[in-house]
């Protein structure tokens, strides 16, 4: 039994396994004959947080896989109120063959792994947001060659789950990670593949990939004020771009918000890459639900 | 690319072609071999407002052309909050093979159809409700014969977008459309096929269809007191249907409340008429999509 | 057409053969052949109040029968607000091939069922909930032989839903109830195979199968403290278990409140059972559709 709850749950191994799916469930999409190894199977998707790219990517992968996607918001299940997660995990490891979860604490979809014997997906915590960030090295590795050497610049809040994942896949994909946050939103993990700085210039100098993140995630909406002043200067424009390498690729994994972690006209001058990103996370994450299902 | 946002989006022949299809759906439903053109398809159903028939008849329909419906509310999707429509409608459109769309602003879904290039369904906005219209014809056609150059009464508020669609259809399919309302409450539209009245006996004189919508749509509960005291005289019932042909067809889009827009009796007199009605929206939306999933 | 809407729709014949294909059902799931007498239908399934084991079984069994489970939250359809039920009914049952319904009155599914012409099962009402005390009995039957005239003690509050199905089971399927609870919390309905005491250990003695239920149930945490109180004395635990039988049952429909109706401790050391009996809603509620659809 396999999860992947976080980026460290697979070895690049795992990675490079799933990148080879994905290229195929990418181009063979819609034709007869795919493969469906979630046949007849149903894969709980339960979400305390709202989404759109994450529920529409999943709901309809699984549909893809030959399974039924159960989608049970927060009010409906309630995890981890009402009854405690080990006693929902027990329960709903009997009835369905796979979940895919988005929450708050880490720690709920570990216990819930450990109780439900079933493949268990993260997808979001505050802590790691491991399917966005292995579909953006695959966005990359795509677009640009493999990601191995290059140099990524994150720049924005650090101190989110996305850029923590970052920080995890940079020592396992071997790349070299710059997070240029100011202090105080700076990443609160690292290791030798990750530098941080609160220069956004020395960041994007040479960046082989441009990346940010919304200033104010969800349930942030109060401090909005705050940290448009704080983050004066982090934007992601023409601008830095002009800085990083010639052929840099600008990705960000959405929703976006003009003028305001990225610019309006960076964004739409490399709207074709983001959208083709935020498609990516269909055909990798099928590879996942695939990896995870046929692993022993 | 086609999509079916409003009346005149479609030609008379692509009616003609959509009730074909819908009659063969009528008459195989449940049996093995029939059409099965959203074979592998996901569609989504962006619905800002609550919704039985609509929604019901869409998810069965969906499933029944073999695909899967993604049923998101505007809790969890907020179409045109969080983010701009062609940003959500650049991602779902890469991710789902088509999309039925209840809203507000006729503007939104004009602007997802522009952005999402998937085939675009308008299951009800401010300006027009088309998918009832072609049942409501359809019922017609299927019960009395062909529309063409027959009396429509359509009795009650005709400031709504189920009359605005009847109007366009009215010339669309060639037959003369009666709007009887108090002033306040008559179409913003008009065209050669359609007259108004504040008279309710005028318009039911010798009307081969008599037709009524609640007084009191979603949104407008806080005038309810208001809008029952100036609707006085514009009950659909006995009293009314007797000054019309001999066998005029009476029909309702339901919900229905008794003794307001319509009379209890009259109701349940022609219960099996208006549930034939409810059903058949099952079978248009189906040829709908088929049409749209087919069409280049 | 036939109904499920309380145990005493099925006579103890319908239960044998719902067992019988239940074990079929467990014994062959996720083999390729198995029966799917619901391929191509849309089931909707109605709920009113929140729900996790219910909700997911039936999803899950739906689908493995081979049909479209809808799920139509109360926010959503509204049942008997806004529109009568039987225009409700009337409507649904044009559109979809069957009705799982969770709700408050059990005249609502009582009219539900008479007007829409489509199999209705009772998933929950304040009267009874049929499904769960089908399982508990098949789960019993499984694990210690037949149920017949063996004795089931019932201990907390058996003014509820659960208790009133198995005073009526007790009769049907010839087994002894004793139902234990503070006067004010006994059943309402008895008949020759039920006792009622308020002495938990009178209960417990010799018994065959243990039961309980929330103290607690939804819409009644503002009494919260007062049923705590009133409580005292008739938690299931480890020293009542010493009265019973000895290889006694100890069953819990959950969710479970630890040491408030049962003991942490039993009800851990019983986790095996407990969890086999929620998987065997899944197996239930498959049999009973299969059952229903199947009838003439």
């Amino acid at each position: 039994m396999r999860h992947f709850l976080k980026i460290n749950d697979f070895t690049s191994g795992d990675v490079e396994a799933v990148f080879e799916k994905a290229k195929d469930y990418k181009k063979n999409r819609g034709q007869a004959g795919t493969a469906r190894p979630l046949e007849g199977q149903t894969w709980a998707m339960i979400f305390s947080k709202s989404s759109t790219r994450t529920r529409v990517s999943f709901q309809t992968g699984i549909y893809e896989l030959g399974g039924l996607p159960m989608f049970l918001s927060a009010r409906e299940i309630q995890l981890g109120r009402g009854e405690p997660i080990k006693d929902t995990a027990r329960v709903l490891g009997r009835m369905v063959s796979g979940a895919v979860i988005r929450t708050y604490a880490q720690s709920e979809i570990e216990e819930f792994a450990s109780y439900s014997k079933i493949p268990t997906i993260n997808a979001l915590t505050d802590d790691e947001h491991p399917c966005q960030i292995l579909t953006d090295i695959f966005t990359f590795n795509e677009k640009r060659g493999s990601i191995r050497g290059k140099k990524v610049a994150f720049i924005g809040d650090a101190a989110c789950n996305v850029a923590r994942s970052f920080v995890h896949a940079a020592e396992l994909l071997d790349f070299q990670l710059v997070c240029a946050a100011p202090e105080k939103y700076q990443t609160d993990v690292t290791n030798s593949h990750t530098q941080t700085t609160s220069n956004p210039r020395e960041a994007a100098k040479d960046a082989d990939l441009l990346y940010t993140d919304v200033w104010i995630s969800m349930g942030k909406e109060s401090e909005s004020e705050d940290r448009i002043q704080e983050f004066q200067g982090y934007q992601l424009n023409h601008e830095l771009k002009a800085l990083a390498n010639s052929d840099a690729l600008v990705l960000h994994c959405l929703p976006a918000y003009r003028d305001k972690e990225i610019s309006e006209r960076l964004l739409e001058d490399c709207a074709d890459d983001i959208f083709d990103q935020a498609e990516n996370r269909l055909h990798i994450q099928k590879a996942i639900m695939d990896h995870l299902a046929t692993s022993k």
